[in-house]
């Protein structure tokens, strides 16, 4: 008994430890950690936080944020998702897109650099995080599904777009703002004569040095003599770069006296902890926009866990991804910052830095803390041109209008989809854009299913294969119709089988047999059981038989429940061979098998 | 040359007519129409006029309308669908379920009995109407099918609970109101004390009298000598005998004095024709009541429609059905009426009387607008609760709980749908009813679709058949593995399939191929094909093959438009036994045909 027990527990122990490991992933990495991961982790690291902090300072501006609010959502998310997430080398922070649905979101309620609008922005990685946290408790990672891949490539190409525009205000140094492409354009020229001629020069100069960087900056390092990695590492610091060199220029020739915006000045410290506002109100307006940048961060953060999973043959688990996600929000939500998620660019330069283990994400975490602590009064002389410049360069990345050309290829329904998220988001802006491609593609597919290809099949010759008579040349038997439906029977395309049986049936002479191959039907509905049950009295009552050939177990377990077999005037059989050589006119010859 | 532009021109004015008598269904008919037909269809007038006047009133009631609109509902209504439906036995007017949803949405604007109520109801009439008419130009009746058969059964079955309830203080001769069953109870409740002995007895009365009339008065009619259809359309008169008796006896014995609620003064005349109010404001407050009564009304009608066609071999037409009711709403909207559609008892009764045409429907309208001439000063006297009892007996016919039963012996998605949409009905009234409803039914569609039934198949000895492994015994190969993929491949289930098929591949020692044989795959849209391309790709890296087999011709007419083919590793087969025939080891024999 003793011993028994003990077994008992031990074994409840290893349940225990294992459903720990699967909620909190950290321990299960931490467990196997060793010296080679640290010094992997750290190098990797170090890359990050150099890379990290210029593209936190330009997403905070992007969102409209003050600078120092994307150093703090660059320290404890991170921890956060180092904790609970999925992903070895998935890095999370600020990002591109949803940075501007922030912007888009929080600008319906304050304006630009109130008390109000940061508040809001905080309370939405409050809100955000809590989503992502329930619907991770809920297992609801499959709903990511529904966001197809043609209409997220053309969110982000949309989005990328909005984004390059709002940007242009900084690089020409002038007022302008919108949410869709038409209120940018016609706010940018409405102020086009307020243009500054030195922020312009320094953001065209940072842009064209970073489209440099990219291509020409490698090869030119290892010209020099450095290792491909290290080349190629240093190479991707193009925006670190660019900073200096502009704040350097910034501080000689005094920009800020020549009406140049700059940064200025970002209070010196770590953020600290709190509750983020509760009101009532503010949550209740930003609850919709918040689960919508929920969603897109989700998605977009599980195909860049995914992509980098598949290349160490590792896994991510979309359910856990939320909770982690959600954890890491509630973080950036306590203590000062704004939505954050896994990043398409920041994580590859993790991966390729080298990074094991997301230990590499919280050394990242203290290294942008060192920099908050140490380097904001280098800042001040930051243009803000030079962060536009960079965001402008990141986003030319995620717009790609090959997918538009890919669908049309295709099938008219997923382009039909891409066009309308597009266009919807140019148009509308990234909430209608996003739930346009949601409904649209949904729709579609819907629609789709409401008119199933049903198509009349014969014998291929010699065979007890049965296709299409208008692509093959097959035997069929004029008291036979054989239809193969290409569909699951359901309620929205219940009426339409009914209808279409009808009508074909009419225009048969010296029919005796309906047989429906039902290799295609994998689910009939409770809606499409009466509608089968109707045209089985129909046919009755006509004199003909309707008979079911090739219906799937779990198919055939469902209609056992009803009373449908009993009634059935026909049969239903194992193949449509069998069927057809039970229900032909005796005079033709069997088939020679 | 003139002979053939000659026949050209008499094909155009065919062609012409052709597009006419669809648009127009009366040009057919008409042309058609004969004494024989004349006969029946006064008949018919007739007993349809005998019980539509009581229940256009107990509608109007039920509305919270004036009696004399549930008159003017009756009259230009009837003659617009007459000439535009498709269905030849249809009888148009107020409905149960519509009044009251008229009632719920009007309630939430304007309080009954006020001008504003009754200018909504008949602003209401006219957007549904306009709704449903753009609807059927834009052919979008394939729409009504998304409210699956078990979803509409169980709304009606909970608003005919919601009906009989609300109708319940008439006969009591009490307030109450409410949209929600909880409402309704605990109103009815607070005001119980305030109980009326003459009312309550007057439509206890009633209600007894209808439910004995509907199964024992034609017996005793058949025993007094009349003929069996005589019998049987005089048993369905018995409202007309409460209302005649009910209303003597209050004029008798002076039910007003006695604190009974009549119908009081109903205005005589017909009604004028003019424009509803157009005020933008109450158009957009209505503009998603008006929606769903559309919808709800329009599948009501066309489900009403489809079962007496089919009983005479008639088709109806669903989108000529959409512009048939949008014209009758419109002709309820210029005439002081409020919402119509097709109602199921009032159509049987025309059915059953011999109707043969619409002009039977016209003959109606004229039979209601004499009423209105001429028997109005009879209402007088007429209780309210006698019309609340005629409502409470007719909606019992729409309680339908069996339909839960069913749905819950058959499939576990269908039950959840309709106990959704019944709750959501009884709880939240009839809108966010119809709402759960759609929306359920869609999104359990939807779940199910994102993880595909996957069959591991083998072939069934001596046959080309392939099975379930774990429902047949079958023969396999080791170093394949063919599946069955028992869903159409789209972006809600495209990551689950590659997921699955990694799993799967991990767990098999000595695998070379994989076949999918993709009998049930109906469709794969852009986002499946890069996940098959992913599949692919990694597969080949492991040094495995992907094939396909039985891919059907829309489907492979798609993927042929892609580089999919080029990139596959393995082949794609006609049938599956080929594909493992040239993929088995060659130390197995062959299969014996």
């Amino acid at each position: 008994m003793d011993g028994g027990s003990g077994t008992g527990q031990t074994r409840e122990i290893d349940g225990l430890k294992t459903s720990l490991s699967r909620l909190l992933p950290a321990l299960e990495w931490g467990r196997e950690y060793h010296r080679g991961f640290l010094a992997s982790d750290l190098l990797a690291a170090v890359i990050v936080t150099i890379m990290l902090i210029p593209q936190s300072l330009a997403y905070a501006l992007l969102a409209g944020l003050p600078a120092e609010m994307g150093l703090y959502a660059s320290i404890l998310p991170l921890i956060a998702y180092a904790l609970f997430g999925t992903s070895r080398t998935l890095s999370v922070g600020p990002v591109a897109v949803a940075s501007l649905m922030t912007a888009t979101a929080v600008g319906k309620i304050a304006a630009v650099g109130t008390l109000d609008y940061a508040t809001a922005a905080i309370a939405m990685a409050m809100i955000s995080g809590l989503m992502l946290l329930v619907m991770g408790l809920l297992r609801f990672g499959f709903l990511a599904n529904f966001l197809s891949h043609p209409v997220v490539s053309g969110f982000i190409t949309a989005s990328g777009i909005i984004i390059g525009l709002s940007q242009l205000r900084h690089i020409l140094g002038i007022h302008g703002h919108g949410d869709t492409i038409v209120e940018l354009v016609s706010s940018l020229l409405h102020n086009l004569a307020d243009i500054n001629g030195v922020a312009t020069l320094t953001g065209a100069a940072a842009i064209a040095f970073l489209f440099w960087a990219r291509r020409g900056l490698a090869p030119l390092l290892l010209r020099c003599g450095l290792a491909d990695r290290t080349a190629a590492i240093i190479a991707k610091a193009g925006p670190v770069f660019a900073i200096l060199a502009t704040t350097l220029a910034s501080w000689y020739w005094d920009f800020g006296q020549r009406g140049v915006a700059l940064v200025g000045e970002v209070p010196r410290g770590l953020p600290t902890l709190g509750i983020p506002s509760l009101d009532p109100g503010l949550w209740s307006e930003l609850a919709v926009s918040a689960l919508l940048i929920s969603i897109i961060g989700f998605v977009e953060s599980v195909s860049v866990g995914k992509t980098l999973a598949a290349k160490r043959r590792q896994r991510i688990d979309p359910n856990q991804e939320l909770i982690a996600l959600g954890a890491a929000n509630v973080a950036a939500g306590v203590s000062g910052g704004f939505p954050v998620t896994g990043g398409f660019s920041r994580s590859v330069v993790n991966f390729d830095a080298g990074a094991e283990t997301p230990a590499a994400s919280i050394f990242a975490a203290v290294g942008i803390a060192l920099a908050a602590l140490l380097l904001t009064p280098v800042l001040f002389f930051l243009p803000k041109a030079t962060l536009a410049a960079t965001i402008i360069v990141a986003v030319t990345t995620l717009i790609d209008f090959a997918v538009i050309r890919r669908a049309w290829e295709y099938s008219l329904s997923d382009f039909i989809a891409v066009v309308t998220t597009i266009a919807a988001t140019l148009l509308f802006g990234v909430e209608l854009g996003v739930l346009a491609g949601i409904l649209s593609s949904i729709g579609l597919h819907l629609y789709k299913t409401t008119r199933p290809h049903i198509a009349v099949v014969g014998a291929v010759a010699g065979t007890e294969h049965f296709r299409n008579i208008e692509r093959h040349n097959v035997i069929t038997h004029p008291n036979i119709v054989s239809l193969r439906v290409d569909q699951s029977l359901y309620f929205a395309n219940a009426s339409y089988l009914e209808d279409y049986i009808y009508r074909l049936v009419a225009e048969i002479d010296g029919l005796e047999h309906v047989i429906l191959q039902c290799t295609a039907v994998n689910e009939i509905d409770l809606s499409a059981l009466e509608a089968l049950e109707a045209i089985n009295h129909r046919l009755r009552e006509q004199g003909l038989t309707l008979n079911l050939s090739e219906v799937k177990g779990p198919v055939m377990d469902a209609l056992q429940k009803s009373q449908f077999l009993k009634h059935l005037s026909g049969k239903v059989y194992l193949t449509h061979h069998q069927a057809v050589k039970d229900r032909k006119p005796d005079e033709i010859e069997p088939y020679i098998i």
